[in-house]
């Protein structure tokens, strides 16, 4: 009888030269890594990350306390290279792309930012739904092309990241709908909505809910999202075709990913939490998705932030299944 | 009137293209390194990890579930490239080196072990002290010794590691006299003591406990010490004085910095505490000294391991620090 790959990568994992279980959450990643590649040897290369941008027509209404060219405005400095999600992908070898997502701008062609441009913005959800049907199906399928993309180019462990004003709004109506928990537990801070202007954000989030009653995943996506995160969603299900192993950011990429999971449920395995971010509602959809993060460092940025500075962490999950010695290679006596 | 640099390094950390706050404990981390460095451009220049080894009398108790051999076996690992400490200090580009604090075992002339052993080992603390306080002053001067090389060939950053069979003993008995905290409340599984054998290890402290009266730090770290913790101790207190960044590591290594600390307080300002460890004691420490730990993910490894895979997240602060772009320079819009 052989034993599963399961079995076999656990007990690699416990005749390395250490106390049984001693690298904690390393190794359960070691696992998990083994599991998404199918071997005993699995190995992270061409980490890629794909920013995807994109405006929001809620932010009209004032949900944020930047005013929306911010979104526009931070996709140029991410090509400039001055963002944190620049500086923390070059210090980790991350290879970083940005995608136009449907800002509300015209990028100067010469500019290093991918044209997946759905429209200029999404609707206002106070007025209409933020897309139509069609063009979430739009968003998502670019999102799967990208992805494809980066498998071809040898790329298996892939981080997601956005920017766009006002998405926090959308990610917390999206998991309310997706956990029937209230809009209140979904909804945050984001970018710095504190005191009176949070209980505003919350009212407006609120009367947006009760306007809309979706059926399907796809139409609540259509409908609550934005094309960022409908992109993004689309990149997830690809990324877990692919075989990626897949690293989830905050709170807008893991309502990404919760809605990803909602068309299909075994995009859960090939995920690793970043980390916990400050927002309110991250925590939550962890919870519900029983994840472990990585990092817990009370960051709340987006961008693609947390997955890109966790990443040598989860290196080091596969550094140490692949290069460390076992007590019968390096002589050494295992307890009594 | 000039702002002091602290001020100054907030204001920097503010003004950087990110809501404020966002980066979470990364600013904080920034902060620290910056006002270590007295810059407000701090750099991370030549990381070195000094893993001291040193056998425990005390061992021959039955404190641990590994033989005391181990230690030596796991120097020869350490040389050979096997261990934890290697795969992860060769990931992130950490510069190893190993000492010989106090080993049972002659190493052959030709391995890369540095030789600063005081004696083969400890005294068995149920018998006598672990050391004379010659040997603890001797210990200590040595890892400070090591220190200045460090720093003389351009190291400003500083992790500190062990190995040495029953070294959780001596880090629980010495964390018991600093805090005049329980026995109980200090003693934990260390390599893998559950149940039975935890209350067996419990009550060999306690007897041990009661057997002496030390009056001074320095006393009470040659009665409960090691040799790796004395030496681990001076290497501490040394870093401080090159004003180094100091990155601590597990129970045993924060247990010498406890240590470090009673002889010289100013200690903490350059400590970053790297991980929450899953040894009962641990967090007993980080709490009194108010650390927040950057990593928490249940290891128990020892040998540096925590703080080599925590090292790229301290990194990411000085990176944002130095290489993000400000609202200003990116001609981004901040919030209203």
């Amino acid at each position: 009888m052989t034993n599963s790959l399961k079995d076999q990568l656990q007990h690699k994992i416990d005749l390395k030269t250490k106390p049984t279980g001693s690298l904690g959450q390393l190794e359960r990643i070691a696992l998990q890594i083994g599991m998404i590649q199918q071997t005993l040897s699995p190995e992270l290369k061409n980490p890629a990350m794909l920013v995807f941008a994109g405006d929001h027509g809620l932010a009209d209404a004032g949900v944020s306390p930047y005013p929306k060219e911010v979104t526009w405005q931070m996709v140029m400095n991410f090509c400039a290279g001055g963002a944190a999600i620049n500086v923390f992908c070059k210090q980790n070898g991350i290879n970083l792309k940005v995608v136009d997502a449907g800002v509300d701008f015209y990028f100067p062609k010469d500019m290093p930012v991918i044209n997946a441009k759905v429209d200029m913005g999404t609707k206002n959800m106070l007025e209409e739904p933020a897309m139509t049907v069609e063009q979430c199906q739009e968003a998502m399928m670019r999102g799967a092309e990208l992805v494809k993309s980066e498998a071809a180019a040898g790329c298996n462990v892939i981080g997601f990241g956005e920017m766009g004003i006002g998405n926090t709004s959308a990610s917390s109506l999206l998991m309310h709908r997706f956990l029937g928990l209230p809009i209140e537990q979904c909804t945050g801070k984001g970018a710095g909505m504190v005191g009176d202007k949070l209980d505003y954000k919350t009212s407006v989030l609120k009367t947006v809910s009760e306007k809309y009653n979706p059926t399907s995943v796809e139409e609540t996506l259509a409908t609550f999202g934005g094309f960022e995160i409908a992109m993004m969603t689309g990149a997830i299900l690809e990324a877990r075709r692919q075989q990626m192993v897949i690293l989830v950011d905050g709170f807008i990429t893991t309502a990404a990913t919760l809605t990803a999971i909602q068309f299909d449920a075994s995009v859960r395995d090939n995920c690793i939490f970043c980390h916990a971010s400050e927002e309110q509602g991250h925590q939550l959809i962890l919870e519900h998705l029983q994840a472990e993060p990585v990092l817990s460092l009370g960051m709340r940025l987006g961008e693609g932030s947390g997955a890109a500075v966790a990443y040598p962490v989860i290196q080091a999950a596969a550094t140490f299944l692949n290069e460390m010695a076992s007590f019968e290679d390096a002589g050494v006596s295992n307890k009594g």
